[in-house]
């Protein structure tokens, strides 16, 4: 029990992600991969009977991870014991033929990254369309946009999300585009060269290219690369980790702005049902899970690193210098995307939003934020630009003082100028500029109906992610 | 004379590229973005003279930057002087309306990231069509493949060049498909919510829609973010330097094996023309622009980091906490990536091969490389098959030691095996093994000749990219 | 004047560090080495004249680039030409004797390192006096300690200085550590063997180890290095960078708390004397230069990145493959570090406090800050423990209730408790608790007196760095 | 058994590692902790009776995470119901008095690595010490030194070695003095203000200070920190990466450089006993260990990025924006600095020399190496210079001509020398130039026996460290 267990994959990535790649999962790919092989060489002309295909099939999922261990220590090689279990339990010979180690190791790993590409993508998606969704959601609320992490110029909740969320679009066109030219090694022998293969057809080149294509489509990789060496190249593991990376940027961004808000009390990332807060400190709501998405992103930055690392390092054929890295990297980055997106998913679901204190921000900010409509207006009603200037300024100038000493205890600009005949403008019509809220968003509202539009199409291609509901998170 | 410069830029980059980064480049696209948008607003019925363009377009090239300069010690606004300064030269007074600092500055450093990337891209495209012309070349020259930098097969040196062009090739893939998703962000305002644009165009949406439309049109953007806020997400920014440090990988991991291959006298980056080695040590033909090669790329492992370091860090709507890292990274990432695709047009240019050399190397190891073949052949020949793999170890273990103590300056594996009657084959027999070197090198002939064959659509596409001749380098 | 520049030289390090590394720096410390090794070889019996030695230290600041220039332009070997001009300027040919190229690269690398890093040393020495004295002076303003961004804790504000200032202290004792103990390559000739000086004194051990102890003295370097190669260890100009990335850390998470604080308008960076902020928008105080303490970091992050992958690169006696690498990120991360502490200057003179706002805040949150001390009292006073428990809870929780909807729009929980009879404690009491804040703060006084103590050795050690005054900032 | 564990813990790390980050490890360095805090409580006057301590020491190592995590489900709070484990064990209620949960997880956090620092440390040392062995016993067999991947001059194997060995010591001085400085946080309470201590001690502050010193010293903490927040800077934690990172350059570098000598059949790691290769291909003599110490140093730079993006990014007293990057970053970074030193010590004790090699190696270029004396030979036996300079390399280029095609298959340019009488010496003189290797490589013995002196302190510092013996390794 005392075992030191991988965190990123056991406290904050999902099971379907850990599935891909816990020993037994592995185990099965390789025998998916085995199977391919098998089926494809017996279309060719070898001689491997229809039968022994199905009872390799059979028991596939029998994985006995005890057992092999057992073989290994008798064989000591890893893969001649996982070989010798699949035979032992289908009764049969037959797989393996014309590979070599690095045709199933290369191969395998690869498909636990397409599988995992998939599966992040799905539920990057899903991410994506609850982004969406809050984004219709708060389309017209009205919020002080900040920029300098200072009140700037209204826009709505609802625009800022999908601010956020058109970033993660982003992201998310990336790693389908990736997800779509991602190639396997293929079935290339010890240096790449094909060798083993074209000997096991006699040197039938066609055999040679079919045999592998037919592998390929039966477990889904879109092409293959045709000049490896020993390994395929490395910059293909640091383009898979950077898409990563990417895709937790958005996120990422959207918790920080999570947890300023939180300190604003202006929203809060929610609690789950029936978790409850400190009773005594009632106001504590912390962001401990936008906390958890920034660290998971800092967390890939260092995978990042590791990925960097192996590209352009190739030494001739390929070494195994990048083996340790890759043991880490490649499993890790999945399991840290997979707990960012998956927690990004509960703060979306259960963020809280307090309308109450937003207007109060506004109320604070909206004279400042006015001023240039307020000279307008004074011109207009026949006050002079430079002395109309002048007077604003004046007043804006005292008005945040007195607030900032206490003096005031809201923001009173408005009346301040009301009552300054150097503009020519009396309360009412001065209020009314603050009531102009709607325009002053400009098309925030429009901006926000564009982004959901743009969204359809992804729901219509992933409809599992419109509906996926995350699991409940530490 | 004692400034410090850019030595990215100044030593390695080529002047394209200095020339969209350089102060007056950036005033320049300035302009060009100016005039842009001042006929996208005229043709919308802004009245905006024809004839004003026309002057802003005859002097947009007139680029003073003392003159500016001057200007910004009075303005003390670095916009506002470019704006004046613009005006004066043409006469007019017709641009920046309804566009913020930040239309401007954001808009024109995506024009230079696009310049540049188009200008990358077509670089790359002509490394990738040298190394498809190398390998070609090359095609039929046997070399030991070496994985964990020991002998381990033979493969050919065209194959090993279409190895490192084919991960290029995913290179240029990947890059390809950004320049053409890669958006602008477009005339949004201060905050994001196009307020100015709406207000210019008093509310009519489709009018604001159709300025911008035009205006990405004009600079060559393929399309806009829709809901970003005061900045384009820097996650866009880390697209763009991670898809440049790949494009770095697959000439680093070649320049890596160059530099290999050079310490084994069996290649060398050559010279230039006229360029003369150390007489005295003729031997020490350094690989210079190769370990260049490999420093660029590690000169963008730290933009890399950089640019990972702003995605997923935005508060709000945004802050200028990335400006000064933005400063550094755009320019220095491209300036990095064109200096190391220029050296490695030079050296795919000036590479020599020693094919001697290469042949007593594949003699040295061939032997040890083609026991398999003569095991079977023995058992073909009669023999039993224990003891004949127990011959062969014995042979191969004694010549082994004995090469490495001097005892054997060649290997004479061939002829011990001859000598041992528990195989029953002649030396004659033997020694026909180690010829069928092309059997040997199995597939690797054709992967270069699919490799090549897929350039073709490449060098259409890019067609100037397969003609670029690259400047002398330091 | 279309010249790309160094950014972060000429826009954000001062000018002792660009002396440092600019062209006429560089050729001064050169010269600088060579006059130090002419006298330690007089001494050791050479013939070199005391009188050429003085023409040499004469012309030592005569510095003509383009004479340089070109020279280099006929002999085509730099340091050659920087020799003969040295030569020609002093009249006499007595430089440069025994030494190759690399003995003089090499050590005046490490010179402009060791000089940067007690320049760096210096500054951020003021930078911690400056933390000590703001830390003194806000001692007793209360302010909440927030954690997870929320109100947790009373503390003071001179603590959170005090806390910012240890974390500062602890960089520079490392940065203080590595200045002790940086050591010279020393004159150790092409692969390290020292061939060259033991052949111009005829094998006599002793005199080599004299010149080179003798050359370091003058020199200011504390010790050399024994066995290296062509190169010294990359890992110590990793040693550096790592030390520069974790003295701008304290100052950047300053930065990032002025700038929530900021937000929160509780504190900001305050302006230069004579600038003023938006006058329509004076609330708009905006935190650039702290973004600008937080970019450079993120920029010295990259730095730390390159020079990450220089250590353990190794190829045997050394490469060049560095060469590029450190072309970069020497000079440049010092001009960040540089830039960084002297903002993090301007800043800690410039920043601002609104105390009353700072009150306000406390009024808000300190009532849910001292509800354990009322649940104390109230027991004390006879109530049942379990039922004031409950009784403060309910009433906390409809607090911020009120407070988030608006309902209320101050915190007026201790009138709620006020009026319950299952707490038995009246208003008077209740009140008197909120303001014992100065025991509520614990330590926090306490522990700003034990750091500006701690701050005494410093402010002797480094006189200078207390009396330092920034520059002005852009 | 589908457990996913975490693989640098279970592949590579030894025992002591694992030990202290295990879950029982962690559990029980809690314990002595609290056991510490407790003694010194007793000592300050707090009723604490002698009696429950032993009896809490008596049951510290009986570790049972089944019953504690049943504990958990019932209080739903870890700490809690480690307490209350830990209780119910001893049979008192002692423990955790004044204590907060960041007081414990900190300081035990800060435990394992100060621990940890200490086992790597000794390690090191080790290493260092083995490094200093091989020196001294290949102090004399001549290589030759390549810069550029070139041989440039004659060196000693030894030599190299004591280069790599003194890289390592630069990281054992600033290891050392990292464990000398190394605070710990103290028991500071939530938010760092001591304000629980204080009540506890009711505001007496010499026995606050006074229980924090005792504490400290019990757990063998030099110093603590005075003026933290919630957290104790995580700069720390990024100098305590970087210092391991610094640590694995050195054997990177060599590691890196066994790879290229095993190129050239000059040396290789060597095999375990009993361990045999291939025996068909007995010359592929596979550096993997020597691969995984450099894969060891990459996964360490994503480490060091991590640990680099918690520093400088504290919000106001803290959050848990840094908490899982340090479940990840602590462990992670100590189990592959410990992998990476265990292998160090594997290749170091395994490593093998063909000095047969190493000299045939050494005849093919001492020649050209040689040049620069025979010159000088030639002009004091009355040659003229330039004539003379002309003819050698007139015959160096034909030599190095002639070896690159074959048509020599030794460097002859002795001979070739020889037989031109523009220089005037015959082939005896000529060849007993190259007889000089010892002259010709300087300084390389001595400064081997400088080091190795300097290591005398080091072994002295660290008996257990000469005599340690690495475990087998996978």
């Amino acid at each position: 029990m005392d075992t030191i267990t991988n965190v990123l994959a056991e406290r904050y990535a999902t099971k379907p992600l850990r599935e891909i790649w816990s020993p037994v999962g592995k185990v099965k790919l390789e025998r998916e991969l085995w199977i391919a092989v098998m089926k494809a060489q017996r279309r060719l002309g070898l001689p491997i009977p229809a039968e022994a295909i199905e009872s390799y099939e059979r028991v596939k999922d029998q994985v006995d991870l005890a057992s092999i261990e057992e073989r290994e220590r008798v064989t000591r090689h890893d893969v001649k014991a996982r070989i010798e279990e699949f035979c032992r339990l289908a009764g049969h010979e037959q797989i393996h033929k014309g590979m070599t180690s690095r045709d199933l190791t290369e191969n395998v790993e690869q498909l636990q990254v397409a599988r995992s590409l998939d599966l992040t993508l799905s539920k990057a998606v899903s991410v994506l369309l609850r982004m969406g969704a809050r984004a219709q959601e708060l389309r017209d609320l009205v919020v002080s946009a900040r920029t300098h992490n200072v009140a700037a110029q209204p826009t709505t909740l609802g625009k800022r999300m999908a601010m956020f969320g058109e970033e993660l679009r982003l992201a998310c066109e990336r790693l389908e585009s990736l997800c779509q030219r991602y190639p396997a090694r293929g079935l290339k022998g010890a240096t790449g060269t094909q060798l083993d293969t074209l000997t096991l057809f006699q040197g039938d080149m066609d055999k040679v290219r079919s045999l592998e294509a037919q592998v390929l489509e039966h477990l889904g990789f879109p092409k293959s690369l045709g000049a490896v060496g020993q390994v395929y190249p490395r910059s293909l593991d640091f383009e898979v980790v950077s898409a990563l990376y990417q895709l937790g940027s958005a996120p990422s961004s959207f918790a920080k702005t999570l947890r300023l808000m939180a300190g604003h009390e202006l929203a809060s990332e929610g609690f789950a049902k029936g978790q409850v807060g400190s009773s005594a400190m009632p106001h504590k709501m912390n962001s401990r899970s936008c906390e958890r998405i920034n660290a998971l992103h800092t967390v890939l930055s260092g995978h990042l690193a590791m990925a960097a690392g192996l590209a352009g390092d190739q030494w001739n054929e390929g070494d195994v210098s990048c083996s340790v890295v890759r043991r880490v990297v490649l499993p890790d980055s999945f399991f840290a995307a997979d707990g960012l997106l998956e927690t990004a998913l509960v703060v979306l679901d259960q963020m809280e939003v307090f309308p109450e204190l937003i207007r109060a921000e506004n109320a604070r900010y909206l004279p400042f934020l006015s001023t240039t409509t307020v000279l307008m207006k004074a011109v207009q009603a026949g006050a002079g630009r430079e002395e109309a200037h002048e007077a604003i300024k004046e007043h804006a100038l005292a008005a945040v003082r007195d607030l900032r000493t206490g003096a005031a205890s809201h923001n009173d600009l408005m009346s301040r100028l009301a009552g300054d005949r150097r503009l020519g403008l009396c309360l009412e019509e001065l209020e009314d500029i603050l009531q102009e809220e709607e325009r002053l968003t400009g098309a925030a509202r429009e901006q926000v109906d564009a982004f959901c539009e743009s969204l359809l199409s992804w729901s219509k291609r992933y409809p599992q992610a419109a509906t996926y509901k995350p699991g409940s998170i530490l």
